[in-house]
């Protein structure tokens, strides 16, 4: 979201909304019906939008679907850069983790993210930007990592890269649960996600 | 799968055959378009059958998908039985968690998993066979671990069921994350894993 980005030329501005109009009204779509089977037209009336106006914005559903997952990136490197400062390594990737779950935890847009996992795996165009998306996110959790070996809080002997890699898939299991099991909670799973990392990453003891 | 049962009547097995070639082309189908886009039509061109004699096996998507899950999880209380007798519990666990992921690593039937949990929270028969499977798995797994605590071999201090959805959420991520990124490998992932799974479930030790 720039909704602290000064944007003074009022066209600017403007152009800018109706962005974001489209881009939330396609939320809802793709939530209730899939990317697969939402059309531009069904866009168009969830935004209230003729399809001329909205072409002038985004010429094809994959341009939307980049733009949702641009926007959604855009908080990411904001909610990860204090990591490279932290004192206390471990706790504050705990603590952005628990942030970027709660963050997701939005009614409307959460049944977007198992979505799009299974678009990534069918369409090339979606797969890519998702991977830019993994990848710079992954780029800056093996730097925290590689930090939080340096100051001995974590165990050096770990492969930086696959410890990182099996986070992400730890954050986005825990994600999914809660999304498909009604009785699952995040009070209820954060002390199991902090004990468990807490425990991968610490120097000694035998794996 | 039933290959082992004996199916001595000609009529049941060619009913059972049938079945398995609808299930078969549906899998294909729903894994190249989604379910939500994937029509009848589609299946029964997959399949190499009319609609009416498609219908006689199956009367909607639903009950397709509905077959699909089941048929998947025929296989997981025969998995998860010799849980209840390991000596080594914890090394059990890890050894069924593993051959879960492996038997899922079909390049075919790969996409339906994410496409799966993106249909459970849209469409609520899904999810309550989604859910029937998954309390059963959890069930035992739950037994598992209560047994393990029993032998001292994991921390009796933890939340059974917790620590089972927990343990769910862990390993559908490590599932989804071999199949959004290329790079990922099971080999990579496993040891990472192992680690985890020992550490979260070890007594003693702060956490």
């Amino acid at each position: 979201m720039n909704d602290l980005s000064p944007l003074r030329d009022p066209r600017a501005q403007r152009h800018e909304e109706q962005r974001r109009r489209i881009l939330d009204a396609a939320i809802v779509c793709f939530a209730r019906g899939g990317f697969h089977a939402t059309g531009m037209q069904a866009v168009c009336a969830e935004a209230g939008m003729s399809p001329g106006a909205l072409y002038r914005y985004f010429p094809s559903k994959d341009a939307i679907i980049e733009a949702i997952v641009e926007r959604d990136r855009a908080d990411i490197p904001q909610l990860l850069s204090p990591l490279l400062e932290a004192d206390d390594v471990v706790g504050a990737l705990i603590e952005s983790a628990r942030a970027f779950l709660v963050g997701n935890l939005r009614p409307d847009s959460l049944p977007l993210f198992p979505e799009l996992y299974a678009e990534a795996v069918r369409n090339p165009a979606v797969a890519e930007i998702f991977g830019r998306c993994d990848d710079e996110v992954g780029e800056i959790v093996v730097r925290v990592i590689e930090r939080g070996m340096a100051l001995g809080q974590i165990d050096a002997s770990l492969d930086a890269r696959e410890a990182v890699r099996f986070l992400m898939a730890l954050t986005d299991g825990v994600l999914m649960r809660i999304l498909l099991e009604p009785a699952a909670e995040i009070e209820g799973l954060m002390p199991m996600y902090e004990r468990s990392v807490r425990r991968f990453l610490a120097p000694g003891a035998s794996s």
